[in-house]
Parts: C-alpha cells; structure tokens; sequence
C-alpha cells in the first residue's frame, strides 16, 4: 500500500489529522489497534477550549457541536464557605465548550467515513521503518491476519502513551520529562441534571472534587483518591457522601442532587513531555509525545493544536516542497505544551490536598488571590480558555 | 516600671511601632537583647514595597529616604540568552524603593532619640507574664545588670525568631507552619557601583543568581548555593565568575562589573508562620509571628503592614477602650502573612534550580508566561510592589 500520510491512531488526534489534509487534498491511511466501537466509547475529556472550537468548525466539524454542545461562560473555584465564579468571558473574551471527547469522535468518524477514508482497526504487530528516509513505512497484520505494509512520505503518531510511535525515536535522541502525582482521581458517570450551570473545582480538606458534566442529563463527577484506590472499595452511597462533603451540599441552600451511577473508574495522573516531537519523517502529535493531568482539561485540546500546526507544515511539505513549518513543528508545538503542562500542573497543584498544613495554607492563598486579583483571574482564565493555536 | 506598651525587640518593627504610638500620644518603652550598634548594622533586606514607601512617609520618615534613596520602576527576569524588564509601574501603578534596611532602622532610632523614646539596650532574662490578664509584663535584666519588671496595658512580641515573645503563647493555643528550602543564598557587598539600573532575577541551569544594590557605589549580589555551603570555600574570583556565567555577562553586550567584596556570608531559606499573632495582651509583629525566604522582599515590608495595622489597633485599644481591630488584628494581618508568604514561596521555586529536567521545564514556561503575558506580568507585579496595608 502507498498514501501520502500514514497516521497511526485513529483517536482524536489522527482521525482530525485525516480529515484537515483530506480538505487540502492530500490522501492518508489510519491504522489503529482498537476496534472503532473501543474508540467510539472511550470516555475522556470534556471541556473544549476556544480554539479548538474555532478549528472544528473551520474543518466543517462544528454543527452538532454548535447545537448539542454547552458554551460555558467560566467555572465555579471553590474551598470550604466560599464559592466564587471566574467568567472568562469577562476576564479574556474566550468560552469553552461542554462537549465530550466521545462526541467530537463521532463526529470524526461520521465525516471521515462520508468521505470514504481508509482506516483498518484492530491492527496488530504495528512497527515503523526507515524514518529517516524520504519513504518511510508502517507495518502491521491487520483485522484478518494478514501482514501489510503501507508506505507513505510522512508518518504521524496519533498512538499515545502505549502506541509504537514514540518508542521509535531512537533513545539517544529523546528526551523525556515525567512527574507522576501523589494521587488519582475517581471519576463517575450519572445518570442524573447536573446540579450546576458550570463546572465546580473544590478544594476541600479531605481532597479535591469536581462536578463536571456530558449534557443536560449526564454528570461527571470527580474525588481525589489515594494512588492504590480500589473501585471497589467506593459504593456509590460512599461516593455521593463524599462529593456532597466537598462540594459543599447545604452550604449557602446549593444542592447536589445524587443519581444512577452508570461508569466508575480510577484515573491515575501523570505529566510526561518527549521532545522533539519529529524526528526524520516521523511526527509525533497529542498523547504520544505528551501526557497532561486532566486539571485544566488540556489533553484532548493539546492534540487539536498540535494536529492544528501540523497539518498546515504537512500540506507545505508534501504539497510544495516547503519544509519551514514543518522543521519548526516541534519547536512550535513544545512550546504550547509547555504552557499547557505547567498549567495543568498549577491547577493540580493547587487544588489537590498532599502535603502538610504548609502546603494547604499556600493553597488557600493562592486560590484566595486567583479569585479575587483581576490579574490573578485573568492567568487562570487565559490558559484555561486557551491560547491561540501557533502561539 | 510602668508604660501602656511594652515592646520587645528594637529592630524596624519595634521601633516602627514605638514611633506611631507616640505619634498618637501613646506611650512605650522598648527592651532589646542586642546593642545599638549591633541592630543598627545588620544587613538585611534593600527593598520597600508601594506601602511601605507610603507609611514611613506619612510618619515623617520619609525625608532622607526621598533624598537618598532609589526608585525602582520594575525589575529585570532573566534566563539564558533572554532578559525581560517587567515595569510595575505600568502594570499596577506602584513602584519600589531602593533603600536599606540599616538606612530605615537608623532614621527610627534618630527619630526616637530625638523623642526620647525609652529603649533598654543589651537586656538579658527577658520573660513575658500574665498575658491573660490586663496588666501583662515583661521582666529583664538590664545592661547594668539589674533585674528589672516592666508593666504595661498590652506587650508587642517584634523579636523575631530567636526572641521569647513567640513562644509565650501557649503550646496549645499556637499552630505553627514551616518549610526549609533545599538551598541557600550566598551574599554580597561589594564596593563597586552596581551593573544595573534595577534588580536581576537570574534563573540559570548552575543556580539561581541576583545582582540587587544598596546605593550608587555599592553592590549587592546573590548565589544559590548548597544548604552546607561553607562561605571559605567561595574566593571572591569564584562568586564573581559564577555571577558572570549566571548573570549572562556578555550576553548582547552587557557587562558584570566586579569590585572589592566587603561582606560575605550564607543565608538559609525558610518560610515559617505561627498563627494566632495575638494571645490576651501580646501582639506579635515582623518576624517573631513569620519568616520568608528572601526572594521577592517581603521580609521587612510585612513587618511593617503588621505594625501599620497593630498601631491603630492599639490606639483605639488604649485611647478609646474600642477593641474591634485589635480582635481583628490577626485575621487580618495573617491575610497578608499568607498572601506574601505565598508569593514569596512562588517567586522562589520559579527561580531556583531544584528536582529535576521537569521541574526546570516548568520553570522556564512560567518564566516565559510571566514575562509575556499582560496577566501573568501583573500578577507578579502586584505582589511585589505590594498591596495597600490593611488588604
């Protein structure tokens, strides 16, 4: 097989890489190890930043977005007594959008398909070859057993954390920056209204909480939990207890209102950076070169900005021979992942209880200055809702 | 002995104090376990925050500091192969003093003489009692060498660390918050005009560096240095080349000029508060209530919003027998204690080299986003140049 792009990773990332070059009429093939229905469902992030939205709709991917998606105005950062707002509107005139990973998938899925692109899951055995040639190639057995071998001008790692891309750079030339966190999130599905307009971020004594949300009639709810968290251990009565305690139940008349739990799990939290991000003719883009703690929500925003700058360097590249954006892709991309993995890094900081009293004192401070200093405000309120793509 | 306030300590904070109660008609007598010479040449902070500047001048002590003293628009951050100038006065509207703390201690001590403020000099023995009561005292052993009781309405702690105002208050009743900085800073003074016209921040891979000044002709410059560093192992050809390599000497052509180092010494890091700031009669002020490492200057200006917050509070106390601020004092004081002691934690992690590639990552995007972005510039900027007494 021969195409232009070969994109491993049909999440997200690759499958919005696909569908850009498609638009500027450069063809790619998408090889994924999961089946399309393991991808369909993966719950993950929820909360678009301003320029991913901008991006979706340029790509003609906005329209259930624009009418099933929330626009949330800020976010509710709160501790014990106190509950304040943050409008990042006000604050930076950029919103963001309540609109799950799961969708924007869909939506991915559905217009790649109309436009009949080549995708083969449930691959097997994929290894790359030959990067540092101008005829770099992918193998792998695919959903029948049988080994291929597609051969491409450029290869892009969509594959994340577990996927052959990133290990591809030969060691001597990556570099990687870990921090994993003290604790991990037990995240819940319900099937119960949100009891808020906007996402809450709580501090509270016994750990961090979160409500968040899917749509009118689905929640999603967080509680910092120790690493070694067995879901078993939390029904859903010891769930509900908890979120009430954090979230402030009953302070100044705010209700949560508890329901069917319908999906329970562990998050673990990392930050992890591999630079550079291209090596040869391999480019790596979202979570295979980059792992945030989903504070902040920048994972799935930090992939579309990355497949954002990337695709544009592709077209130039393979399109007229330009290679400018594409030699200064990495460095481009890094740093707005490193803007990203501080602030998810902040927010996580600041919000989850590890630590003495010295530690919760500086936290109490410095959320007590966020939320009343406009400067203060307005720092957290321009990462959150995002910077331009290509800044 | 009989006055209405006994203060220990005749550092800036007790002689501050001393200086508006008598403003006010109220009296004081002020006990000290060094000699005057001692307090008056300890080398300390160079900087005055907006408010400080503001006070010493409403008190009438702002004469010499207008004349011989140096305004500060901002400050330089810097890192290898980049300088920024952040400008407070643009950003916030406040500026900052150069302006030594030996200067303002020896125009107190020249204001109280010429009041004929009672100050015990060399006192030892000294003891706090009956705190709990409306007629707390103080007992001490004069320089001459006898023992002395002074009684008064109410005792002000302004002693430090290693004074016993701190701990009169009982175990039971004190919660104290600490944390010592894996680094320490090697300082100073060099008889050479500084190359600077503000104060650098220097991050570099080697270790945090500073080039602050005290006066046209004399310099004052900093090092990170180990925690177990022995000062005889730094020759002045070795301080002076390591300030060049992490200072960027010859970086676009700006030159470190050395000089003649006439003081040198290494100072620990540590954030220490102990809360409340008042039990029954006693008040504690400065540094005998909190501790901050000295990135960012917050030292000597907190000690002075305590005590411009304490005065008040004890005029009214004392003159009008209305209690409200002096019940509010240590909520209220203990806002700023935390918001500086914040600030100060945040300015020194950003700036000194720690942990690992990560965290040096992490340090180097903050850098750039504070240096950058209108929000993050204004942020730093605000805390620095200070918040209005009473914030």
């Amino acid at each position: 097989m021969r195409t232009r792009v070969a994109i491993i990773g049909a999440g997200p990332a690759g499958m919005l890489l696909a569908h850009l070059l498609a638009a500027e009429g450069i063809e790619s093939v998408v090889v994924e190890t999961r089946s399309e229905e393991y991808v369909a469902s993966r719950i993950r992030a929820g909360i678009l930043e301003h320029s991913t939205v901008d991006l979706l709709r340029a790509a003609g991917l906005g329209e259930r977005l624009d009418r099933e998606g929330h626009e949330h105005r800020g976010i509710y950062l709160q501790w014990p007594e106190e509950r304040h707002h943050l409008d990042f509107v006000d604050l930076t005139g950029r919103s963001v959008f309540v609109y799950g990973q799961t969708e924007v998938q869909k939506d991915l899925v559905a217009a790649r398909r109309a436009a009949g692109q080549s995708v083969h899951y449930e691959v097997a055995d994929t290894a790359l070859h030959d990067l540092e040639t101008d005829h770099p190639s992918v193998t792998f057995t695919d959903s029948t057993g049988r080994p291929r071998r597609l051969v491409a001008d450029v290869v892009v790692g969509c594959d994340g954390s577990f996927g052959p891309s990133r290990g591809a750079v030969p060691a001597s030339l990556r570099r990687t920056s870990e921090r994993v966190y003290p604790y991990s999130w037990l995240g819940i599905l319900a099937d119960v209204a949100p009891s808020t307009d906007e996402l809450i971020y709580a501090w509270h004594d016994d750990g961090f909480a979160m409500h968040s949300m899917r749509s009118a009639t689905v929640s999603r709810l967080y509680l910092q939990v120790p690493n070694d968290t067995d879901v078993a251990d939390w029904s859903d009565d010891r769930i509900w207890d908890a979120l009430a305690t954090r979230l402030g139940h009953g302070q100044d008349g705010w209700q949560l209102t508890p329901g069917p739990v319908t999906e329970k799990s562990v998050l673990p939290m990392r930050s992890f950076v591999q630079t550079p991000m291209r090596h040869g003719r391999l480019f790596l883009a979202g979570d295979a070169a980059h792992i945030v703690p989903p504070t902040g929500a920048k994972g799935l925003n930090l992939a579309v900005a990355d497949v954002g700058l990337l695709a544009p360097a592709l077209v130039d590249l393979l399109g007229r021979g330009d290679a400018r954006l594409a030699d200064a892709y990495s460095d481009t991309a890094l740093r707005r992942v490193w803007r990203c993995t501080h602030f998810s890094w902040w927010m996580t900081s600041m919000l989850h209880r590890s630590g003495d009293d010295f530690d919760a004192q500086l936290q109490l401070s410095q959320l007590r200055w966020v939320t009343s200093s406009e400067a203060g405000a307005t720092g957290l309120a321009e990462n959150y809702a995002g910077l331009p793509i290509g800044m």
